[in-house]
């Protein structure tokens, strides 16, 4: 039976201000991503989610950023690999620290935004984020892009890999997402992600705005819920996942 | 034998500025209090002291404060015991990290300037910051200014507890430490200094500025490495400790 | 004709989160205080804020906070004197150059959380922040609680003052605010808010919790504009005010 | 009678932090870049080196740079022209404010690190930073490297412009710095920096790592005062300047 994980990125309120649906989006998902207080989220923030996260049986990662937290962690920057190592290891075990105060134990770690996007492409930059993987726990699993740096440095490292696949986005054909100035780079219409994560997750194929058919497989599916229209989606591409026959399941079952 | 462990406050730098003499200091203490990036410290610097603590044989220790760079941490703010409790999970959290990569144990946990001073006065902070303690490991030490709130806390949450003097500060009649307002602050002579904390190790006292005699216990006594003339002092107080018979020993074989 | 000014704190949104109802809410106001990236706001939520009030002819005023970002800077700090005054040069001079760009005059200065509840306090804190004002230009208004120490600062310092006071709290008898802690420290009925305010405006007087009568002068009335009750109530406020004869004006006129 | 300006970046430190030898290079220098807060120096540490640049008749100047703290925004950032555009305004703003306390002029912006790199390369950058000088004041110089995207953009605002020429770099046959991992990148020799400064200043020219010899018109040359050694340079430079005919004078005078 076809099985697959939803993963989601939560607790990136900060302080005062408070952003995302979290209550309402952690429902139909299996792993959430909590930020780490660099690009979003903060020392309480990070508390109440994994609780709310444990609540629900909802698996606890990591979500560490760039230390933008004007720019949301979404800007490039040049870090060295020595940099991003060390600031692996800060804000994973600071969320680490966090989940030994509720008793839940950190499944993942999925790095956020632009530090995502250049580890992605970047393999001294994977491999510095899978070393600090390494470090923190030998069964920790690093979650990243499919077909991207990540999947190999996680190999290198000796570390569980998780390849993910994205609801809302088109692909090009070497793998890649569409970029975001382009046609094709967002999917808006939840049946139509739901129909596209269903053959992703059945076939192992994606089709690209070209029309030409990618091999793609992925262990986890990831859900916005930012917005109302976020969390929709997710409720639908879930809802469509298991009336045909696709089992949501936890993300280590899935690796099994 | 009379035995003692001497601690220092180490890591302090922050990106591009330097702060203190850690390597000079470092060999003549058995316990380091690094800062954990909030009112010191970065991520880098933390992997780089505590790969020097460890090389030397040097207990590591969180160091965690208040979130002000710019004041250094130590300007007094009311933050809530929840508060405390979060901030010193992160910090330690993140330090732990930091030490997991590095193959050290974390031994004990100092809070740092104003969340110190604060904490040591009131019971809801102390007990917050405990209680952090307690979740991220039952071996940790609470380390804190004797006869403090921290010494009631720790108590209370059945979490060892380490009693710290001050080599270069003076004491008023109740145990509090003279305000640096005041004459007899601060002690600049490294024999005076080694005087004294020779008296307390040995007694189980030190005098007050106005003659009066202190009972005092204290299983480790603060050295500071911000200066040269700190330095010394370090030096020269240890010196007098093992020349007069005590044992400068790790904190763990102090507390047993 | 009796005249008031209407204020409110604008431009608190941060980076990637949204926070107030500015939109909504300027239109029932004549001064707005803008955050200036301390406690809240940056650069670019200053830009387009001052380009907003402007374009509706309401007032730019600035509101500086303590550096802390994470507590809204609503904690207590013991600041000095001296950190304030640069404090206040740095933020006030911000917004002015974001002032520049827009072509918008900065009318006035009005502390923000901690900041103004110590200050209003402690003359020594109000004079740092009324020297700093007074170097930024001596048309500047200073404003803040009426009948604290910002208006003895101010006028030690020959600059404008203008007494604010709130529709939405109540008043113990010695001027202060009721403290958040107790009975009738809010007001939460819209109507009993515009009877309050238009008492004050016409005779100069609000009644305390206990039934006295407090004599307070005020020349602006600070608005929320965080939730719809509070926008709400300004409007309220606002309408009860003109239909019963109180003029409301830019704050320089009120002055005059 | 040839004539030129010497700067340096002063004003680094920040908070518990000191950085650099401001007093001791400030005597031999004409123009000061001032730190804005944003990748090092903090308001009291503004409002100090500006009374100290206005006690030597050091003009002051802004150096504003990226929201890196952690990294002294010496790291590539993908900021939008509107960013920068904003912090410029707030950064120069924020300095302006400090300079009204002390009732100094400001003379000049350079932009810092990276944010100085990336613009020199980008005209849209470039542009940002030079529309937000513009509307802080139109006698404010823009300083940026010589023959980069800064001139450009200087002339198309109508704004003053003052190339800058490095003593301790070398220069490409296009005009742009060797990179720092290739040979020649460094001048290391006081005398050799001299010699080739005095070359540029009364020929206008400079002689690449190649042996060719690049036409270059600078109107000021940056000065480092980081160390010893630095100050050391400014003082060999300056003097060889001025034996040999170069008059070192205010950087308005120069650009009359």
């Amino acid at each position: 039976m076809a099985v697959i994980d939803l993963n989601s990125d939560l607790g990136e309120s900060f302080g005062a201000w408070s952003m995302g649906m979290d209550e309402e989006v952690m429902i139909h998902v299996t792993s959430s991503n909590v930020a780490c207080g660099w690009h979003g989220g903060d020392a309480e923030v990070m508390l109440r989610t994994v609780r709310a996260a444990k609540a629900r049986g909802v698996a606890v990662g990591a979500h560490p950023g760039y230390p933008d937290l004007l720019g949301f962690g979404r800007r490039s920057m040049t870090c060295t690999p020595e940099e991003l190592y060390a600031y692996t290891l800060y804000q994973v075990g600071a969320l680490m620290g966090v989940c030994a105060a509720e008793g839940a134990e950190l499944q993942h770690v999925k790095p956020h935004g632009a530090m995502y996007n250049q580890a992605a492409k970047d393999p001294k930059l994977a491999e510095a984020i899978a070393k600090a993987v390494k470090s923190l726990g030998r069964e920790i699993i690093l979650m990243g892009l499919a077909r991207s740096a990540f999947e190999a440095a996680a190999a290198e490292q000796g570390i569980p890999f998780a390849a993910e696949a994205f609801a809302d986005r088109g692909y090009m054909a070497d793998g890649s997402l569409v970029p975001r100035s382009q046609p094709g780079a967002f999917i808006h219409d939840p049946d139509q992600a739901a129909g596209r994560m269903l053959k992703l997750v059945k076939e192992g194929t994606v089709e690209t705005p070209d029309g030409q058919t990618l091999k793609l497989q992925a262990h986890t599916i990831c859900m916005h819920g930012d917005n109302p229209a976020a969390v929709k989606m997710a409720e639908v591409v879930k809802a469509a996942l298991e009336k045909n026959g696709v089992a949501v399941k936890n993300l280590r079952e899935v690796l099994r």
